[in-house]
């Protein structure tokens, strides 16, 4: 096993070596920075102060500041308590001044000012929230060498480029817990992400209690819901982290839980029961039902009264009209109305909640579905199927998010969504156009995520989004950002996020033992299967499946294969001694796994869907090791050497328990570089 | 790092080998149990089917066993949703038949049956507590092979020993938030605790909402306390898992809080702040004054009102009397009664509450302090100072739950809490006396431990604690226990609790890296220091402390320098190459570590505490492989080589970071064993 510890090991110091330079870790990168030289001891006399326009939210930040120092430097700092208006003095170790009060609104000033000197810090910012952010980025900017702690000596100015840098987090499908949406809530305030869009209710489940309308709780939900205290909870949680949280309550379609709990508002009368799969379905609402607004308009204002943000989104996706088609009372409704379309049905349906939204002070979101003709310009609209919606939107005069390109859930690696940018340089749009972009959304829906794996599909990946949505666009070297995402996911783990913490338990139950080393092996190169792939075939998950297997161990873009494919692309460049020892010894210990990882197998069933991958491993890995041999030779292995073993990259490339391998490529490429190529001469001589 | 690899494979073969045999792993252990011979195998089509007198209660815990047995294995089962009354199939692959309803309260039958046969398991139960119990053992129960899933062979008649098996969860000192108090009774549920005691209040705050006096939140809880709805929440929580919830509001002392909000209830008359500190402190309730008691009636009814338990804690501890003694009203008032002691005043407030408890139809407890003459016989008892105080309660006719050796904060090694037996066989107490005798109660007060840190000072101790009160008090083999708490530790963690998760990201943060193996080699073989040593010297802990720190990762009773301390006695009382060897590996491991974490501590200065502790556990670990050496040659080393190193050994003992090392003594019985003894005439021989 010492092979995949020295190779650790060599991977763990490279990323020492950013922190020995001193280069900066900071995510999002700032507007502008630069160093002026300074240095600041961090000591136990560390204090804030705040001068200007404080108010509550700062205070309450700053003193989790003050603490969450203390537990990075472990020093017992004189002043561990609450920062209060009596903390004013102008020559505190650290001193903040802010301009005015923030409201926690759309276009707030969210800029600051960051100057580190010898003797102080100074924070300006025009808003308390400038401020917050300006916490954040002192918390990552502390750096540590054998004299202690310290902040490096940098002026920054910072501000965000786009105003609406959002996370949805579906509590529908699968439901997540109060301490689920507050841990989220930290580590969005960690790299200055500014909306929480919870998507509340789905087929599976309607997740906020009613008092209006008790039995979506009562008969919608499975009991697991938020009480209203809860959302008030929650809501006050998100504002002391300078936090909107944007309410989505999907309707027409989606809407199998309030149909359970009130089927009379169904287009298809009869009894619905909660839907425990995953996936499109027929249900909705019945446009042409009266009630059906006076039921709305009573939900929505009971619901628009818990959620202060001026936004609410009515969903609007994913409507299959079938259940409209095949109600003659509908289709009758349709004709006499002259609509021809079942969008067009939708998009009068949405009419009819604008008057109600309205009244309730509320501006409507939607998904790019209810983009239709004749709906208000003042809709918001949330792109998810594609670019092409997007520009619609902003050219049809509608304000839009993007969140295609920004599905987190579908665990595609980090640069795809880091390169999505809203305004690429050469964006299509006018300058009027690119007013209306109001930003993005990460977007984590959860049919395959319990509260135990939700945070190792969000993050660090989010942090990346985050910085897509704050920094300059110039900020897009993914070689950098992949440095910096190594370091803000141990951040973002001591505010509390467990993406890295609930592998262990998981690999130990797995196992049926503490002794997880040869499955940790496999985990660190497999991944779940990308994109709607994983719910497919003879595997049909409910909201009941156990989802604590292999693919719930298996996180998406995994360190190792990144950085195992990099050493043999640049291997396969420039052929150093150290490089062929390093992708040889890790090559080894992939080869000899496998015999470990039977024997853990054979007393935990459950793994049994992990051995194909092992041994594929194992087999590629021995395959991969003749090729470094052939290559360090300077010989050429021959064709059918080749052929044969690229049948094992095929079969390597195969799923089961719905993960894949991820390093198949890079050996692929070895043995390729390997070996005689079947379309140059020698090849078909070879071969003839 | 290859050796300390092998030798935790060693021991965890040592683990696998228990299982492989089939030996049970119950934890407690059931009263009754023996083999069939019989076979059942757990397949998609595993269902659950109650008959008799079923209730919510039961239906829901079997809906989460159900989900329980999908998770552990992976079984995508034929019938995942919930169990309910239509669940009655006589053949169901389990069937579960209960007579009554339970009343959570205490004396109820918590007996049951298990019989697992090869078509069917089969559970009776007198109450729906007993088949949950029987649940939780099933869970226990389940087994694998190459074959499957399967439950063992067993009839189990079982019933608990002590009717309160309880743990004190104290979330005053430190703030336990609500997720924490869930998994924790989710975890009492698995071993069979009974009671959740809730310390609700303390000098530090008062921790639940009072719509009768608002001050106690507003200003006396830091903005740490449970709603009303909160402890609803949590006291359906715990009802759902079989678990009586008892409240504790300490008076007369203890009560910095209450005073902070209504300083005119003091004996002293003056402003009171929160206490950041932890101890024991004078501020304490006027006693003579009318306005004390009319504000406890009033509080009290409404706390009363919030826990349905008949049970309801006073505290009574730690009053210093200094606070009575400095006011000459209170002097006066005693002289006038005739009241002469401290403790007779506080006797006469004890009094004085009885009506208001009685009026809520409650049941008084408080701890040992109370145990005063006049105290009348239905206030129960609960002994934290000693067996004495336990022993005069039952003498006196109270009945009594001892605490006294159960106080699981201290950091002591388990089999100290195991073999602490409430009615030990030479019980000195009457068969009257016995029946006073209720259970037990671990308490987990928190002076030191936070969110993140507190399962791993209750688990998984706290199970065999549970077992002692649940088995039959013969059932106190130390060596069997260790080997069940092992896999009960596990066992626990897929419940959701982090006693072990929490430790890797700890070592991450204060590592500053990834790379935290040579900071785990030390961690495994620290422990915090015991008993009330942590809090004093120079390191004053508040409430604001970072608990983050190296005496944080450390963990009390860790297995591995349990299993060395074992191979170094094995070897010195018989020789074999395999244990000189293993002991040899194990020590060349901890020789060489202090190297590697310098490298850590360079870069991160929270580390320079763990550097003592590291640098003489390389030392002694050098000195017994000398050691080794000469036993191994059958040398005795001279007096002089062991005076040497019994320096060093000295010196290994002292404290570093608040922990100490663990495995001084098993180095310092192979320095002297290789050695001559300086009282034999060869010794004496050497030296002159």
């Amino acid at each position: 096993m010492k092979p995949v510890i020295m190779i650790s090991l060599l991977f763990a110091c490279l990323i020492c070596h950013a922190q020995v330079n001193n280069e900066l870790n900071l995510m999002p990168v700032p507007a502008g920075i630069k160093s002026n030289g300074q240095h600041f001891f961090i000591t136990q006399q560390f204090h804030v102060a705040i001068t200007g326009k404080p108010n509550k939210r700062l205070y309450s930040e700053a003193s989790r500041f003050i603490r969450r120092m203390g537990e990075k430097t472990g020093l017992f700092l004189d002043r561990q308590g609450f920062v209060t208006p009596s903390d004013n003095d102008l020559n505190a170790p650290l001193l903040i001044n802010v301009n005015h009060e923030a409201r926690l609104v759309l276009n707030e000033d969210e800029s600051y000012y960051i100057e580190v000197g010898n003797m102080q810090v100074k924070v300006n910012a025009a808003t308390d929230l400038g401020a917050i952010h300006a916490l954040e980025t002192l918390m990552q900017l502390v750096t540590a060498d054998s004299n202690g702690y310290y902040f490096p000596g940098v002026i920054i100015n910072d501000k965000p480029r786009f105003v609406w840098r959002g996370l949805l987090l579906d509590v529908a499908l699968h439901f997540m817990p109060m301490d689920v949406i507050k841990r989220t809530l930290d580590g969005m305030c960690a790299v200055k992400l500014n909306v929480l869009h919870l998507h509340l209710c789905n087929d599976q489940g309607f997740r906020v209690e009613s008092k209006t309308f008790p039995d979506l709780q009562r008969k919608a939900s499975d009991g697991k819901y938020f009480t209203q205290e809860n959302i008030r909870e929650l809501v006050a949680y998100a504002d002391q982290r300078g936090i909107r949280i944007v309410p989505e309550f999907v309707v027409p379609a989606h809407t199998t839980a309030v149909l359970t709990a009130y089927p009379q508002l169904a287009s298809v009368k009869k009894p619905y029961t909660l839907q425990h799969y995953f996936g499109v379905f027929d249900p909705v609402l019945d446009p042409t039902d009266p009630k059906v607004y006076v039921f709305l308009d009573r939900l929505f204002t009971e619901m628009a009264s818990l959620f202060p943000d001026q936004y609410f989104h009515i969903g609007g996706d994913e409507n299959t009209g079938r259940d409209w088609d095949s109600t003659p009372r509908i289709r009758a409704y349709m004709k006499a109305k002259g609509i021809k379309t079942y969008m067009d049905l939708q998009t009068e349906f949405n009419k009819k909640l604008l008057p109600i939204l309205k009244k309730n002070n509320k501006t409507m979101i939607g998904w790019d579905e209810i983009l239709q003709p004749g709906v208000p310009k003042d809709v918001v609209i949330q792109s998810w199927r594609g670019k092409e919606a997007f520009y619609q939107s902003v050219r049809q005069g509608h304000a839009a998010i993007l969140s295609n390109g920004y599905y987190i859930d579908l665990i595609q690696p980090t640069d795809v969504h880091y390169l999505n940018d809203p305004l690429p340089a050469d964006t299509i749009l006018t300058s009027e156009q690119v007013k209306l972009v109001l930003g993005g959304e990460a977007t984590m829906w959860s049919e395959h995520v319990t509260p135990e794996t939700v945070d190792s599909r969000v993050w660090p990946r989010t942090a990346a989004i985050a910085e897509r949505l704050w920094s300059p666009r110039q900020v897009n070297d993914v070689t950098d950002m992949y440095r910096r995402l190594d370091i803000i996911s141990r951040h973002l783990e001591t505010i509390g996020l467990t993406h890295l913490s609930f592998r262990p338990p998981l690999l130990r139950r797995l196992a049926n033992s503490y002794d997880t080393k040869a499955l940790e092996i496999l985990v660190d190169v497999i991944e779940p299967l990308k994109m709607y792939e994983r719910n497919q075939g003879d595997t049909m998950y409910t909201v009941f499946s156990p989802y604590t297997k292999l693919a719930d161990a298996a996180t998406p873009d995994q360190p190792l294969p990144r950085s195992f494919g990099k050493l043999v692309s640049s291997y396969l460049q420039n052929q150093t001694p150290e490089m062929e020892l390093a992708i040889a010894k890790q090559l080894l210990v992939w080869k000899n796994n496998h015999q470990q990882l039977l024997l853990i197998a054979e007393h935990s069933p459950i793994l049994k869907e992990a051995l194909p991958l092992s041994e594929n491993l194992s087999l590629i890995a021995a395959a991969g090791l003749e090729a470094i041999e052939y290559i360090r030779q300077k010989n050429k292995a021959n064709v059918y050497w080749l052929r044969e073993r690229l049948l094992l990259i095929e079969k390597a490339k195969q799923q089961s328990g719905r993960c894949e391998l991820q390093v198949v490529n890079p050996v692929e490429q070895l043995l390729r570089a390997a070996a005689v190529a079947e379309d140059t001469i020698e090849g078909k001589l070879a071969i003839n």
